[in-house]
């Protein structure tokens, strides 16, 4: 099976979450927005399928997985239905349930993120609402960004599998989600990070984990892996960060 | 199988979502969070599971849903365990994983409605980011709003099922979910609703619909359906509304 990921080609945001599951698992896939724009690639091919009155299944908006015939979107739905397939999720339902959780829970995460430079509108530049994402910022960095810390921490230190991880006894794909949280957050606010760290061992050695696998850090190695940028979810203003 | 539904109980909110599914398919549930103190129920429940360090598979927030020995948290997660267990969604996991897609849209779209009121942080009252409300709130309703709105529309126009329902032939849990969405921004934004309604006629017919069910019906004229109010996720300030 080779898949087709649709994600805007200049950020790594919500589609380097299921790009990482896919490297780490050496699936076949192409990453359609990427490629030039001859042959039916390219954004074209992404526009033109998100602007298509006969797609059944739309997309509310990007990533979304072409697999065969069938059109899969939202990140964690993805991730939801590439576990099984890809050896990155445990087999029963109820781990396989509890996987998804923690994806949904990064998700949510993921989200505080972004709006802590962009509060009050997606549409409208971040100098437009910068008075706003200092205030936001300062209740993400001193508040809600520790809570999600401790919440991880707390879910690898329960985890009766005792192996490091989130869920289970090996790797998941919410071990490689976790690993970019923590990238993106070293990226976007390295002062509060340095300060926030020593707290949350499990995570940092996660983290350490993840980017050492063999597939993963030829992946980070690569051209396929787009740079953090001020384009991204994951962006770096000083002034938000405390 | 006696369901047990964690919640906070004074409010909808997130767990309005569940408690639709759970009353619609006629299910045997308790709220536990809304019975008295005595004898192990009641909000001491809840905070005692929260707080308890032994829960392997701890949730990060209510709303979250004891079945058995399993515990389910984040509520787009506990529908798509729920479904088929109730009826509420075709069979086939290409069906299953589009409901949930559209699921998880949803919950997308609820947290825009959230951060209206509440754009800067949730541990804020509301007078404390009027101001910055109003800028995010102008741009939920001029742009936001109608997007959602328009993608629900036309996933119903586009249904091969021809059901005037969102995902296959009948009703599943994200119809549900989608009448409690207009039923909340109904209460929230009056005035923006009723100049927007007409432009989504197949929503509204839905929402209809889906009020007319017998159980939602008696679920609704019942003292377990907590009134909308200031407190919970969809909030009427007339100056957001505008």
């Amino acid at each position: 099976m080779r898949y087709e990921l649709y994600y805007w080609p200049s950020i790594q945001g919500r589609g380097e979450f299921v790009r990482l599951a896919l490297e780490d698992a050496g699936a076949d896939y192409v990453d359609i927005a990427r490629l030039p724009d001859r042959g039916g690639k390219g954004m074209p091919a992404m526009m033109n399928f998100l602007k298509n009155e006969s797609v059944a299944c739309p997309p509310f908006a990007p990533p979304f997985l072409k697999a065969g015939k069938q059109v899969i979107a939202q990140t964690a739905n993805i991730l939801l239905f590439l576990g099984p397939r890809l050896g990155l999720v445990p087999r029963s339902e109820a781990s396989r349930l509890w996987a998804h959780q923690l994806q949904l829970t990064i998700a949510d995460w993921l989200t505080e993120v972004h709006d802590a430079h962009h509060p009050i509108a997606g549409a409208l530049y971040y100098e437009e609402q910068k008075r706003e994402a200092k205030r936001r910022a300062a209740d993400f960095t001193a508040g809600r960004l520790p809570k999600f810390l401790g919440y991880f921490e707390q879910v690898i230190a329960r985890n009766p599998g005792r192996s490091g991880c989130l869920a289970g006894r090996g790797i998941t794909y919410v071990d490689l989600s976790l690993f970019q949280m923590i990238a993106g957050l070293r990226y976007a606010f390295p002062r509060t990070m340095a300060r926030l760290e020593p707290k949350y061992p499990r995570l940092v050695a996660l983290h350490g984990r993840v980017s050492a696998r063999p597939r993963i850090a030829a992946y980070l190695a690569s051209r396929r892996r787009i740079a953090f940028n001020q384009s991204g979810i994951f962006r770096h203003y000083p002034e938000l960060d405390a």
